[in-house]
């Protein structure tokens, strides 16, 4: 039974969107309406949701295409504009899904995807340390020429090649925010976010300049809970719960636990950097703001039976 | 003088985004700031603006791109996917250009993009004639193989080579239009529609699919206009004013015309198809809708003088 009707933000995970090695087009749209098809209880039982995608497969593609060509007349676009074609692909990919759904389903509402640029900061410690590879593999002489003409960090890849790395610095700023609660509020199902946001740093005088890194969807998605005040950050990924002791005899799921003591289980290095780590530490950062909230880590077969409490993960405060 | 505020659909020519052979990300951006620059004094009068822009350029280099690659893992995406991420693309220069300007000038205001679909109807007359060329240029024996392997059209292109011919159908609905007035009334400067829109077209159970065509996007500004119930569809270009008997001795700049006028002077064959004939239709079929309509076309630098019927060419009903 649901209780009342709630703003939720739904972090979809990169299974969301696309099976391995599925990466043609019809593939992926199947995926996603699938994915739409499995959310649409949410809706259904009255609450509000605002989503956000990841986009590494895809943005990971649209740079492999752009370095393909890389001429004067067809040149390899920054990053950050990378990001955005990945927002408009997926988003109109996920907003026609909601959309046929609504639709198929006799549910009177609209679903847009909003471009969206999220504020890092310059002196975040991750820019010192890039971590994130992205784009093709180098030979060495490759990668030194790269470096030499474009600026690029490069890093040797566990014996694959050479690879640029980026930062990815914690998102600070949505900077389209209000529009989005604006249209949530109004009942709009809305796609932005999309990989976090497109990173960019504000100048004193307030104006905004790309930035060629990458931001986790996670983080960006528990900010976007955070400014929309959301009763709910729900994070749909591959696995039904958090577990600790994670593949080991004594493995054990999460049922309900506080934001104190996820981060006990944080401390003792239970969740894997790049993969549950983020997500625990989203979880819990966003949680820990305000008394009320919560947030629910399970996956996509398990979204509703998680929301009524019977599945997944759910912390709070 | 203003005389009141007003709802203005602002159609971006290809000029605004791009000056000819300077392709880059950051040459592009700066062209458009310049272009938002240029329309802030709209704004500044208390004018509501949805701004609509073309893509051809940067849709056509990112399916240049995508074929340059067109691997199983890093496959090609249908034409409307490019257009998608174009619309990701120059909507993030966009809304960052009004971003970056209202800051500077302290206007308090919102800007954002909107992913766009517009439905066409497969049985427009377009599909049987394609005409738009699109994509990298082929030897005779490519063309046949494209054409038979992927069911592309192809024609010879001028001497140059054979290319990819996609149909330019009318538009008949902007999908996403209810939000977009939403916002636009509410005092959002809102980008959208960009391209004409993503071509959908719309089965009898009400789902949406994408189609390989392109979309003039005067015409979708115009039905955008329309369904806003805009006061003035504003068509920028790179001319200041429509001219009659076009490079001749007689040449004429036309001031104020009704649509009847107009459409005579298009009967008579003044307009350049490809060029100001669908300018001078999406204005013609904006204001005879309604009276009190009006659609102006001029060129940036004359906008705001336009709009105070001191230049430009003002059609009425």
């Amino acid at each position: 039974m649901i209780d009342q009707a709630r703003t939720i933000v739904v972090a979809l995970g990169g299974n969301a969107l696309q099976k391995k090695g599925e990466a043609s087009s019809s593939a992926q749209q199947r995926v996603a309406d699938q994915t739409v098809r499995q959310l649409l209880p949410l809706i259904q039982a009255g609450h509000r949701l605002a989503v956000v995608h990841g986009n590494g497969p895809q943005v990971g593609n649209i740079v492999l295409q752009q370095e393909a060509l890389n001429t004067p007349e067809v040149p390899t676009m920054p990053l950050e504009d990378s990001g955005a074609m990945s927002q408009g692909l997926i988003g109109f990919w996920l907003q026609q899904a909601f959309h046929d759904a609504f639709e198929v389903q006799g549910i009177n509402k609209a679903a847009v995807s909003i471009i969206t640029q999220t504020v890092v900061d310059r002196d975040d410690p991750a820019f010192s340390n890039p971590t994130k590879p992205i784009g093709p593999f180098y030979s060495q002489e490759e990668a030194d020429r790269v470096a030499a003409e474009r600026g690029y960090n490069v890093k040797e890849d566990a014996g694959r090649g050479w690879r640029r790395v980026v930062a990815s610095p914690r998102p600070q700023r949505i900077v389209e925010a209000e529009t989005i609660r604006q249209l949530v509020e109004s009942g709009t199902l809305v796609v932005s976010t999309g990989g976090g946001g497109i990173p960019v740093s504000q100048a004193d005088d307030g104006t905004l300049s790309g930035v060629e890194a990458v931001i986790d969807k996670d983080f960006g998605a528990a900010l976007l809970a955070d400014l929309l005040d959301a009763d709910t950050l729900m994070i749909l990924t591959a696995v039904d719960a958090v577990k600790i002791n994670y593949g080991l005899e004594n493995e054990q799921s999460l049922g309900y636990v506080t934001a104190d003591e996820l981060s006990r289980y944080i401390d003792q290095g239970h969740f894997a950097a790049g993969s549950m780590l983020p997500k625990v530490e989203a979880a819990r950062e966003f949680v820990g703001k305000s008394p009320g909230r919560r947030a629910i880590i399970t996956s996509l077969d398990s979204a509703l039976e998680a929301l009524e409490g019977r599945a997944g993960t759910t912390i709070t405060y």
